[in-house]
């Protein structure tokens, strides 16, 4: 099998939590994206990494800014993501976010937010492994968690017992 | 809000994939973990990102080997990702795996693996994400991707729709 042929059937096949990356760009404009790479690196201190390509409208601001805001995504805030994840001149087009810690573009009605400060960016081809330290956070009403899989959003069905 | 329970309140709302990483350590015995952090880095060429403690048991494998074996777990895999959660000598006890591709332990009945170089290993205070290159995978039967969240395993339920 062809190596990019293994890589999109496989990872069609994965499920993935939906996050929201936002930072400020050098100019002070908002920018961000709908991420379902974020992952969890440490607990103590408190630190995560997410992916982008660096041909992402959103790079030059994550290359260069000390803090992005993480947003992590409830089943409610399906539209927030699909208008994150629009062209980039479409994302902050709404009121589905106000200026946030540090000026930093928040997406309102989330359950979970967490202030970041980029500690890492470690480029690989023409994509970045972006990585965070944890510095603060708050939080919203609770609600299932947003899923990403085969291109369309998910709500988690039952638990599996043992 | 302490950075350490903003980190904790906000994972535990976000939902993860499932996969299972094994390698062979220097001696050739099978390690291998649970991971809930598989990402992908790009299409072009294919590769993925996984994060680990530095502290893990396959950590002075993976630290070493060239290749991994990389599962995508479905529903049906549950027991598997329970598995090889548990303490590292309980993690090839069972008949869950067989020796696959160049000799790397392969968890049976997935519904999907691919076979990654190692191409970069960025530690991280005690931890280090770990970046591959996908070269081959195979297929088994398609299954319900597995989730984790909150400490349990899910399937997905409902598609959401616009």
């Amino acid at each position: 099998m062809q190596d990019q042929e293994a890589f999109r059937l496989a990872f069609r096949r994965l499920a993935a939590g939906v996050s929201v990356v936002t930072a400020l760009d050098p100019e002070g404009a908002p920018v961000g994206f709908t991420a379902t790479s974020l992952a969890s690196l440490a607990a103590s201190p408190p630190m995560a990494t997410f992916n982008m390509a660096r041909t992402a409208s959103a790079w030059r601001a994550v290359e260069q800014t000390e803090h992005v805001l993480v947003h992590i995504l409830g089943a409610r805030n399906r539209a927030a993501a699909h208008t994150m994840s629009l062209d980039a001149q479409l994302r902050f087009r709404g009121d589905h976010w106000v200026p946030g810690p540090l000026g930093l573009p928040q997406i309102t009605d989330v359950p979970a937010w967490m202030l970041c400060r980029v500690i890492g960016r470690y480029p690989v081809e023409q994509n970045a492994v972006v990585v965070v330290r944890i510095e603060d956070g708050g939080f919203g009403e609770p609600d299932e968690p947003l899923l990403y899989h085969q291109r369309q959003y998910w709500r988690p069905g039952p638990a599996i017992e043992e």
